[in-house]
């Protein structure tokens, strides 16, 4: 067993002065696996990052660069120069290109593709017949096919050859290369080489669809109980295959695409990206909350004359917005959840809708009345006191609802309600919010 | 290929008086697995679960159970009395029991103990011995070992026996019982009988730690490109494994859990749960919330002479929050993705600040000046356009220190970033901005 990789990690980048060092990450890297180069890569400032990739043997180039995310990726294609490319796109396959494709400057694909064969070539253009978002775009090549007439002999023949990693069956296709059956490789053992595959078939085999959506197949494969899923086109002909590694993989990315594009970012973000690259990349979302903020702001100028005469209001009110916001976040994260697991369709959204508008009621009324009191003890007001409780109470109403609203609409025309649910939900609530507490403050206060 | 299980859910829900359409109902539950049995019941209201529930065909009850979420499980464990419970135990294992223990009353754990053989017993005292958070609770004992000096002969007299899923592996234990060789199944064609395995057994095969955390685990094992890796004990003892599938079921877990965490709810919430117990869940959050939205509101009053004379200064206050709030956020994602995949240390941790303290910056001046002219054109006071542009500047350089500072501090203190780094960053962006904004504004505009 090695040492674990966040301790190497942390030991290669310790040494402030890399050059003087270089020997110690050079033992790092001779060792490591190309994800774990990878993570060390990203891990480094652009300056170190770049002098260690030069010390990475020629072997290891490719796979690592393969493994990257693709702005610390970028960085390092930069730096290298066209002759080293040709050494790295000896033996490139489709699968390596469709990866690398997006971080290439188009004369380096044309180049990767030039250096492939027939085969391979024929490959990456039906790939990018799919978007990425669909499985066909992502599928491999590798694995284990015979004819639906094959033998256990014909199986054993071809197993004696080299087994791809996830395989544990071996599918069979008709003439018109058709997917048909698949066949457990571990029940071939010990049968008569004659009996056709066909007889230990397995019922209903699970088939994806080239143009599946990524994440859903990925997690059809997690569960499957099976190393890998047959892809086919619309033709039910045999494409390839979706092992759980890759299926591992797409998840991993779709994970990290809801966790940063929640806060505007893309999910290939470096570390350690260029100070104007990362003010840029970040500068749109910034800019979209600004305008959300000038709405609320818009909305409480329309009560100047309040706010002059009663300032415990302006004092109070992001307490109003904030209760709002976080009761409709909570109903929000729950929809995104059902509606990740489609557990959420019009049969039962009204059930729903009302479950939290009831919800939402109950905890609108504790927190009107905790609310309220406290009002009361610090400005002495029990009328405020009265405002900024029902104030509460509508706003997280009104938050349960949006909560429901905001990701049903926005899953209705196609938007992930993950990345820009919470935005919308909260501009709703804070003019909500600032609109009932500000205009009930003027009726009772004035 | 069957019918896509979310049109059939809906199908399913659809029908409003389940009582009436019960039919429609059995049939899907008699051709559905039991992870979309589960998803169904999960998806109806608790009354239409209930019933629906009791239509289960009782050797698809348990394993339904078992595919479903905690609190949505535990309504449907209410309903289920002794004698059923009974039945249900027949040939539970020690895996099935660990899964479900948390939901039921420890009376039924102890029934369903008493109803597992001596061997699953064991199992289950062992896997208690880790808590939930470690690996070695979830391992399971479905394997292929032979003792470190068999022969092939005797790998493919194992494997002519039942192979458990995702085994591409035969594991080899000395006379200890310590893990020492993993010896690929797919190699073992066309070898000679006599020959001992140790001959074709890999070099350097990763072997996990029964105490290491589940999620890393997870990630090594989607990641290896093997269908399972061994676990063993602080003595090199060979537990058992964890396979593709399990590891798949960890990380969704995990994912749910820092989703529905993030809104400090609980990852077994029910789409469905009673409004009360609902609004207690999430009680604890708010009320978390509303002292952070008091502590800025106790600021605020700290200003209540100025924003009495300069009432511009309340119709501005979210703007000021709302930017460093954004920019704050930003820098804490791009922080809880270092830290979850490690590449984050003290190593790098300052050069980060030094580059986030910039990036930050550079936004500050750019929306100070953006903001500041807004502030100017709709309220005709340069030196209030001043004042906010200044403020803005500050609070997002603050925001920054804060996205770097606050994660890695409760990373420290063992406490998830992805948990409670949002609402601690918050209020430190929600106060710096207050108190500089309207500081600024009593010192320039009164």
């Amino acid at each position: 067993m090695s040492e674990p990789l966040p301790d190497l990690i942390e030991e290669v980048i310790s040494h402030s002065d890399l050059n003087a060092d270089i020997d110690n990450a050079s033992l790092f890297i001779a060792q490591a696996n190309e994800d774990e180069v990878a993570l060390l890569l990203e891990s480094l400032p652009i300056d170190e990052r770049i002098i260690l990739w030069q010390t990475i043997p020629e072997h290891k180039q490719l796979n690592t660069l393969l493994q990257m995310r693709c702005d610390p990726r970028e960085v390092l294609i930069k730096e290298t120069n066209p002759e080293q490319w040709d050494k790295l796109f000896v033996g490139i396959d489709s699968e390596d290109l469709l990866e690398l494709a997006d971080s290439l400057p188009v004369e380096l694909v044309e180049r990767a593709y030039e250096a492939m064969d027939r085969q391979q070539k024929q490959y990456f253009t039906r790939a990018n017949q799919y978007p990425e978002e669909q499985i066909g775009h992502w599928i491999s090549h590798d694995f284990l096919v015979l004819p639906i007439n094959a033998r256990v002999r014909d199986a054993m023949r071809l197993i004696r050859r080299e087994v791809p990693r996830h395989t544990d069956m071996i599918f069979l296709v008709n003439r018109s290369g058709h997917f048909s059956e698949a066949v457990p490789i571990a029940k071939l053992y010990g049968l008569p080489e004659h009996l056709p595959l066909v007889d230990i078939a397995l019922d209903d085999f699970l088939v994806i669809s080239a143009n599946a959506e990524c994440e859903l197949v990925a997690k059809d494969v997690q569960l499957s109980g099976f190393g890998s899923l047959p892809v086919v086109d619309e033709n039910q002909k045999l494409l390839g295959r979706i092992d759980v590694t890759t299926a591992s993989e797409l998840l991993l990315e779709y994970n990290e695409r809801q966790l940063m594009g929640s806060v505007g970012m893309d999910e290939n973000e470096d570390l350690f990206s260029p100070v104007r690259k990362s003010a840029k990349g970040r500068a749109i979302w910034l800019g979209i909350n600004l305008l959300t903020a000038f709405l609320a702001s818009a909305f409480i100028g329309m009560f100047e004359a309040t706010l002059q005469q009663v300032v415990a209001l302006a004092v109070l009110m992001p307490v109003v917005a904030s209760m709002g916001g976080i009761a409709g976040s909570q109903t929000l994260t729950l929809m995104i959840r059902g509606l990740a697991l489609k557990q959420v369709n019009p049969a039962n959204f009204k059930i729903l809708l009302v479950k939290e508008f009831k919800v939402g009621s109950l905890n609108g009324i504790i927190w009107a009345i905790v609310i309220g009191l406290v009002a009361v003890a610090w400005f002495k007001d029990p009328l405020l006191g009265m405002v900024i409780g029902i104030a509460i109470l509508l706003n997280i109403i009104a938050a349960a609802c949006a909560g429901i609203f905001v990701p049903v609409i926005l899953d209705k025309l196609k938007i992930d309600p993950a990345l820009s649910g919470s935005v919308i939900l909260t501009t709703v609530t804070d003019i909500v919010g600032f609109v009932a507490f500000l205009g009930l403050g003027t009726l009772f206060l004035l």
